[in-house]
């Protein structure tokens, strides 16, 4: 057992929530190794929290428990939920977040988190994170089973697939990320060019213009958008030490339009 | 002992500070863990230091040592102190940091530090972080005693309370903290609503309009700042899925006033 | 062996990318301490990692392994390298991001990274990060030696020094940093004062007009800069509780014209 525990939210990284949710894992489970994967997830959004998430989770080691809290709905009707994901966990949300690292490692058992059963005292309704989350993490890193957070949940919320959407010659494709560098991620896949004619990305172009193919940053033309596969298994557009969001006019949530060959 | 070191400082995270801070406690404590509570505090701002370290701090086990540096009297004749909190420790400047998180988990002893006893070499005068502050959380850390830093301390420098100021029928009540989601954390208590004639708060509103009071954000009406109690045990005053600081032009420092039931 | 692992980006901390390498460090040395120096390293700017890097460097434990990713170059001809520096190690690009910690620590034997060695699949070429280099460092942390990694190399990029200029009676200092509290970390040295007749700093006055030396931030006079010896070993410009970057107008990159004595 590895008893990492990685932790992703939209607390931000100024405010005590983060601290507070790191001392109750520490003094709930003291040999688990909490790990980051961001705080930085724009406030509320499920979706790109769930991107995020997936980007960063395959790459952690057996018996991960993924600590995940975007929670607009924290302290109302929606599910506190754990699940099994391949070797790993799940805690989180019952509002989709979980879903695109499901689809990478595998959606096994889930179960509802009862806080009454384990903590002492009564959740606070709007830091669900610290109560009832955190709980419910350090016990799965500490070795406890799902079964022991409450009763087996069979109709998790799962987001639908952000596709993207042919018109004639051309697709409309959403951005899933744009990273520090300018960057944008598109939702399109390999599979996904394979279908459209476009196999391995070749021969898509962005407004009429040709739009080179590379494989590594360094290798773009200058001064131009190109197109390449990035390291999260998408196609991304890239300026070489520049940012192709700005020169695309375009960010998270928005479409981006490519000319199919 | 659980080895937990928690930080808290206003060194941000772009420059060279944290980093050099982690190392001196790495080696001179190697089995700590360590546990950011943030280090975005504003720069020089001790009672915004003072109020994240006791929103955070509570949730920690015992033992855990707290290193919070916010000092902008550093090197100059401000004492540095170690100081029992509850079954806790507190590592940092004597400017009052300590304040609430004392009145969290009880003030014990207090011991000034004097680099001379332990550290080898002088501290450099501008950063006490580096050379004073870790390597005295490190000893605690370790388990060595608050007594082998230095004397004992008998005035240690306490803030005075941010107390609401009552004007007729309206209060005026200090911000205490806004938060990423824009939530405004008042300095208002349980205690002092009873006192105030609105027991739990009801009654409070905000500028003349009826001012609704929730248990959590997503029963607020939509478009309109509610109220609710906080997860740190404050008044909060917020908005569904948007800022309630920029509805009401208010930021942390600022008072807002309430009408009286 | 310490197993710390101290890592410098220029990832940011709101993107899935530190997330994943904290992953595979932690699959692949499952006891190594992860602690980062910073993530927020301007995006492919070499010359201010190295300066952070060996800011915060030399305060880390023996055997500390310098994960350290500045790389606009990734997936092109620029060789993957790791280092002995002093009893820690270096992993990351040839391209001059040692060059300063190298300077302090003292640079041994350096190999290039073979990814075929050891890690089972193709390194993404956009994400040497995760896929080359956290490899790498999760081996030399485990106790692996360099020359498991790859083959000698016997020249590796170094940058060359930021110097003073000269200019008359005046000399022109690139500023090498500015940090959270706009103090301005200059390129000049205590060696080189001495050499222009300055020694200690002492005499030194910026535009035409006397510049206070003083020990630590709050002895300086209010609302004028001044000069002090910063804590790594650089001359300082501060403004007490105020931005000096701000009142000379300069950041980082920047040069600052001192009057000689």
């Amino acid at each position: 057992m590895s008893g990492v525990i990685a932790l992703l939210t939209d607390f931000g990284t100024d405010g005590p929530y983060v601290g507070a949710v790191r001392g109750v894992l520490l003094g709930a489970c003291p040999g688990a190794v909490l790990a980051d994967i961001t705080h930085d997830v724009p406030p509320h959004d499920v979706r790109q929290g769930a991107y995020l998430l997936a980007a960063a989770g395959p790459w952690f080691p057996p018996a991960t428990v993924f600590l995940a809290v975007v929670d607009p709905g924290v302290g109302g009707a929606r599910r506190a939920i754990a699940a099994a994901l391949g070797d790993c966990f799940f805690v989180g949300p019952d509002n989709g977040l979980v879903t695109l690292l499901a689809r990478r490692l595998g959606l096994g058992a889930v179960h509802a988190i009862e806080p009454a059963r384990g903590a002492g005292s009564v959740p606070h309704p709007t830091f669900h994170g610290r109560d009832v989350f955190a709980p419910a993490a350090a016990a799965l890193a500490a070795g406890h089973g799902l079964e022991a957070l409450g009763p087996p949940v069979t109709d998790p919320v799962l987001l639908p697939r952000l596709a993207p959407r042919r018109e004639g010659r051309r697709i409309a494709v959403p951005v899933l990320h744009v990273d520090r560098f300018g960057n944008v991620t598109t939702a399109l896949t390999p599979e996904d060019c394979a279908a459209l004619g476009a196999p391995g990305g070749q021969g898509l172009a962005l407004g009429g213009q040709r739009t080179p193919f590379v494989r590594t940053y360094s290798e773009g033309p200058a001064g131009t958008p190109f197109l390449l596969w990035g390291s999260s298994g998408y196609l991304e557009i890239a300026l070489d030490r520049d940012r192709a969001d700005h020169a695309l006019g375009v960010g998270t949530g928005n479409e981006v339009l490519f000319d199919l060959p």
